[in-house]
């Protein structure tokens, strides 16, 4: 243990104020991925670099790192600076200002990476810039999809300057890194309720988003009778209490409708096609993987009850990550020292970059105390003391494991 | 009876054909309100007006009128132009057909009436410009309404060259008229299952449109603990099942969640917010109140249960309407005589200009048969033979009650 490290909490808090007025607005930040707040985010990524002596450089994929005057393999540190449309201060942009203030802090050579849409709140893509540096992305899915706007990913990169046709050989860049470190905010009262003010994540949750498409007939609401009506949001609506109703017997299992399109959406008119997204998650994938088969069998069931047409498809699964034993002992015995005490180790139900690398690296992740366990909202909350704690912590884990 | 009233099938076809180009796209028609669609089915409106001889005029609401050469109060005969998005040949603009038909046959003077936005697709105004005509639209409200891409429709309206400021004085051209008759596509299959082709409308049914606002608290998907959780979208799917099935006693009676919007719609994020519309229609309206009060008691129940807030608010409400009984038994006469028997006289459970103007004036309505009983949609199906006797009926009425 390094016990000389130290990062102060005015140091963490100096450098993400920096982002303060980065696509902010009245409802929370919106840096979403490929837009002019994202672009504001990488000019304030260069001065944090710049400041540092690193040297930026943008991968294929649009992934963000500040280099080391080294050659690689490099130990890397980082998150992501995009956000949900509405989201807050601290999932993401926390991680990225920690990893910087690490790289001042450490004296081995330390990558600050931050990863490209993260939060998928755009394309519907989520931890993009990590799943193409590993080789584990659809790229030609990815590059098709299209935002409300109707703006296909493709030219959304495009315009951002980085071009899409070279996005599957993102993968090039994964050598430069030997390992990867995540400070992120924690993301319920885990460790709030705990009162730790970190934590080292021991794994990340199963995961299973099943996308549903309903398809029914766009009839007149008034005129059409009852035995006649093909209703495809009356069918989302029953699809959707028995999926939540399913998971309840399994502790901790959580089920979110998380988006829901109707058409044609209108007054007078019974819903003849809905899209409805499920999210699922759980400790045991196995769980996970019960409660889809048991989904499958209710769709079927009221398809048929209500003439209408369900199809439902996994739109991504994971079955949940254990992080490097090694990184996590190291990450553990420095927050134990920088909290002065065990520091939880809890099973995250978010998905993370660290994740994915995760299954080509040694990675591990501290999460840091958040009194109101909200996050993708202005709600976040975090004390920069904690948060400093954390970064400390990530140094000290970086020069055993050198 | 005027027996010497004939209407050809391909009179009325020759005019409808004259739509056939206008708003069509591979999904159905899409004249929405104060549109360049909508502005070309004037321009149709026009065309079909001057052959006639007839001087077009628009009110301040926006309607259309084709007016004959002759001091008023005139006959009116009418419907609308405007669809849904995605809507059907024959829903209100057959009625327009009709009415210049019935304009072209007639001795006496007609004066034919196009309804702005009847659909409200646009702003969710339905029957809007009938109700402005007879002073029964909550000008402020409606002018303030925003489309889905955000112009008001005091906007819209002004770019389509009607000045919103003066719409609160439509109602001055409600005493050009002294009577008001639609014809209009049954949007059940009431009629061919009787195997009519054509029949008087009764009255309309009571209706309800209930507004669902859920405010919850958007959090993260996975991390979000059940105990935790806000979920305006669970709760609403829960409202929408409790909404069906506390109607299901009453026959006839049916219950539509016809619209719903859902914030952030993103996917890793529980839903914070849900906007809902529920429609529900009933012979009898006092049927539809009861099913309000227990639905009040659900919602209050659910909003406790999962820490929501939901508020429910009246949009509009129809005690129904009840035709004039003289104009009813002209155009049932006229309609047995035309269709060769009696003509059925059901209960309609779509809200009609007709009702609307039923308020203040003898007003009546001929339903044409649709062997697929579908409306709001291209799957809309009729006959032209059918729709030309209900031409024929309303003619032979209209001498009758002069």
């Amino acid at each position: 243990m390094a016990a000389d490290v130290v990062i102060a909490a005015a140091d963490v808090e100096r450098r993400l104020a920096g982002l303060d007025a980065v696509g902010r607005r009245a409802s929370g930040f919106h840096r979403l991925a490929w837009t002019a707040e994202d672009r504001a985010a990488g000019a304030w990524f260069a001065e944090q670099a710049a400041a540092l002596g690193l040297r930026v450089e943008r991968d294929l994929a649009g992934n963000l790192w500040a280099c080391p005057p080294v050659d690689p393999p490099w130990a890397g540190v980082g998150s992501h600076l995009d956000t949900v449309a509405g989201g807050g201060r601290y999932d993401g942009a926390l991680g990225v200002a920690c990893a910087f203030a690490v790289a001042a802090a450490v004296a081995a050579p330390v990558a600050v990476v931050s990863f490209a849409d993260e939060e998928g709140g755009r394309f519907n893509t989520p931890t993009f810039g990590s799943r193409a540096l590993v080789g584990r992305l659809d790229v030609a899915d990815a590059l098709a999809r299209t935002d409300a706007e109707g703006v296909t990913m493709a030219e959304a990169m495009g315009a951002a300057g980085v071009d899409p046709r070279r996005l599957a050989d993102a993968p090039q860049a994964l050598g430069r890194l030997r390992s990867f470190l995540e400070v992120h905010i924690d993301q319920s009262r885990e460790l709030a309720e705990a009162g730790a003010p970190i934590g080292v994540v021991a794994a990340l949750a199963g995961r299973l988003r099943v996308a549903v498409e309903i398809d029914g007939e766009a009839d007149h609401a008034g005129t059409t009778r009852r035995g006649e009506r093909r209703d495809a949001l009356a069918a989302a609506a029953q699809l959707i209490v028995a999926a939540e109703r399913q998971a309840a017997h399994v502790p901790g299992f959580v089920v979110t409708p998380t988006r829901l399109l109707v058409e044609p959406n209108a007054l007078s008119t019974i819903p003849g096609a809905v899209r409805l997204w499920l999210d699922a998650r759980a400790a045991d994938v196995a769980a996970v993987d019960a409660w889809r088969r048991e989904l499958d069998a209710t769709a079927a069931e009221l398809a048929a009850q209500r003439r209408v047409e369900i199809r439902l498809r996994t739109a991504s699964r994971s079955a949940g990550v254990s992080f490097d034993r090694r990184v996590r002992a190291a990450l553990a015995e420095a927050a134990a020292a920088a909290a002065g005490g065990a520091a939880p180790e809890p099973v995250c139900f978010a998905g993370h970059d660290a994740g994915v690398l995760a299954e080509r690296l040694p990675a591990g992740m501290v999460l840091v105390r958040n009194p109101t366990g909200v996050s993708h909202s202005p709600a976040e909350a975090v004390e920069l003391a904690d948060a400093a704690l954390a970064a400390r912590a990530v140094a000290a884990a970086l020069e055993v494991l050198a």
